[in-house]
């Protein structure tokens, strides 16, 4: 097999010898036969570009394209590790999408996408199977914290409509850096986990909340927002500064966010966002009802949140982010001594849930190591093989909605 | 106001003179200044591509951009027709999305997308307003007659979960070609709209199914789907015939259905979705509670659909797409037959509509003239100043549904 892989690159696609095995990605728009993938998990993509100097995939690296007489661009890069991956093409510097996938909201705008599958039994979880089915709903919401309307996105049980007098546990979940409310029901198949967990009974039936961790007060700087989420793409013209003033350049950029990060959000959760829902769903109410977890990002926003609110969240998730595991974890001072009487504090955390894939260094690990070491209960979960993307984050719902509300 | 858009047609964006009049889409991507549209409905966008010949952008015609040093390349366009318009751009003859906005499937692809504002007091029927608000849930269901699992989505009215015991009556509304099942909520605003008409008891409350129009057999040539759907987009690779088979070029391709056309999904539609609606949601029963509706192929596929079966529904619309309007209409003998009896048709047929916009043609008001001329009763809406886009939709919908289920 090795030795085909190599005689495969050497040529480009080499029509003809192995075009047959390469299935198109689950998440191309009806009818597009590329990008498509090898059963070694080599990708093959094609890109019509016939006036252009050069072309290039960028997924794991940037890989140049070969021209062929119909001005097409071809190219098949190395094996891919599973799960979900943005990724992008450059026409003669241009970054954009490929138009033969659906596009993927990441990185603060609408990438491509492709899906590098696992064998089927391990994809099950988060696959579409003959169980009863809840239902992802859009909701808008106007909030008060941030002057404007709010989209979120609430998954609703099976049975929900049928048991008009129950009261449901909710989980807010949250995306990471650059992506949106969109997140977990596209790339990360939440409602296929959810419904699979229920019809095992593994889980308990509960609502998942999932807004944009994004929020500016009305009288804050707008770039605030980009700095909070959006990266400025240098290499784009979309988030330059426009002559006239416009969308001036963020402040910070990614890595440098205003030091109020984090709080804006939270004060739209508790104000807007949490009274919204347990008006307008039939959320069971009080903190024991009460989870949130998020990505990334999304779980740096989950950690400060709901360490400061203990009163109101009794579970928490980070997947593959949290508050900490960049070393010097002090739990007599950490996040204003939340952890220094970790009896008091077991007592209130029902779970401390910490994922990480396993490519992603130690760090989790360490942090989880720490907590214990204090005295501090904690669930570290750890994705065999996956790296920071969405097939590690699916893991983490898989392992964690079970622990709630229990 | 003349002079001042043709000396800035004249010098490409001209910054400085007018830039801070122009206002960033409503589907840009957060943080994005372009595209921005002016007080007189010029646009202007700008791309990077440094290292490309030439780039273009594709909207209401191909307009050259110019490049600037910095490798920024710009063009102000002149003015455009109010409403939604997918766009795309053209980089050395790639034909990609443009990176700064959102995108919108359309011609089968994720395009680019821009709104092009009317007057705040002219869209405010599809804003979000201060009133109660709905949602439009994803729904996952599993079709016998394509042998595969199918999303739509469901409009469920504000006051749904508050009467646990009260049925409504359902409304299917289909996209048009080259779109899918996210076309309403995302490009059509149907939750607002049927928001604001219930609340202010223009329209019954109802639900809105909204699903996909492309539906397939699984022993059927998959190109079909192509051709039923999704234009062969002889630019671009994604659907090109692929060596080895995959992704064959479809048999008909746009203009070319095949000649079971529609006939799949109308078969999907009774056996499966509607059945699917009943079970799962509080729908009322019985053909007086069942309308059909859908946009340019959709209302195509609407009249098949409904005047085949006149025991299933009891109102019928369509928005610029209809069976009629190519003239050589017989009401003795179109549609098999189901017009011959105009007090017949007019006894079962609570409502027939047929909407279009000013600027499409006189097809659709002859279509109804000729209705009218064979006793059938139905109502014509025409929506000043649009094209076949989504504004037109928009406006139909919003005439069509408080005529609904009274």
């Amino acid at each position: 097999m090795r030795i085909l892989t190599l005689a495969l690159l050497g040529c480009g696609l080499c029509w003809g010898q192995a075009a047959d095995e390469c299935k198109p990605s689950s998440l191309n728009i009806p009818g597009a036969p590329y990008p498509c993938v090898y059963p070694d998990r080599r990708v093959a993509f094609r890109v019509a570009a016939p006036d252009a100097q050069k072309v290039q995939v960028r997924l794991g690296g940037t890989h140049d394209m070969t021209r062929g007489p119909d001005g097409l661009w071809t190219v098949a890069i190395p094996p891919q590790v599973v799960g979900f991956h943005y990724y992008s093409i450059v026409v003669d510097g241009a970054v954009v999408a490929d138009p033969a996938t659906r596009t993927f909201f990441g990185s603060g705008w609408d990438n491509s996408g492709i899906e590098i599958p696992e064998p089927d039994t391990d994809a099950a979880y988060y696959s579409a199977k003959d169980v009863p089915h809840g239902q992802v709903g859009q909701r808008w919401y106007y909030s008060k914290v941030t002057g404007k309307w709010r989209r979120c996105y609430v998954y609703t049980p099976p049975d929900y409509d049928a048991n008009p007098r129950t009261r449901y546990p909710v989980l807010y979940l949250l995306h990471g850096w650059g992506e949106n409310e969109q997140g977990w029901h596209t790339q990360g198949h939440v409602d296929f986990i959810m419904d699979n967990l229920i019809a095992e009974k593994k889980a308990r039936p509960m609502l998942v909340v999932m807004d944009n961790l994004n929020a500016v007060k009305p009288d804050e700087d707008a770039s605030l927002y980009a700095a909070r989420g959006i990266i400025a793409r240098r290499s784009m013209a979309d988030v330059a500064p426009a002559p006239g003033g416009r969308g001036a350049a963020p402040a910070g950029g990614r890595g440098g966010f205003p030091t109020n990060w984090g709080g804006v959000f939270t004060e739209t959760m508790l104000t807007d966002l949490i009274p919204m829902i347990e008006r307008t769903y039939r959320a069971a109410p009080g903190r024991e009802n009460r989870a949130m977890a998020g990505l990334s990002m999304g779980g740096m926003q989950s950690f400060l949140t709901v360490l400061s609110n203990l009163d109101k969240f009794a579970y928490l998730g980070g997947f593959s982010g949290s508050s900490g595991g960049r070393g010097g974890f002090d739990p007599k001072t950490a996040n204003n001594g939340v952890f220094a009487n970790a009896g008091a504090f077991n007592q209130k955390v029902k779970v401390l849930f910490l994922g990480i894939g396993s490519v992603e260094g130690p760090g989790t690990k360490n942090f989880s190591e720490e907590l214990t070491k204090a005295g501090i209960k904690n669930v570290y979960f750890e994705s065999p093989g996956t790296a920071h993307e969405w097939l590690t984050w699916r893991r983490c719902l898989n392992d964690f909605a079970p622990r709630l509300f229990k």
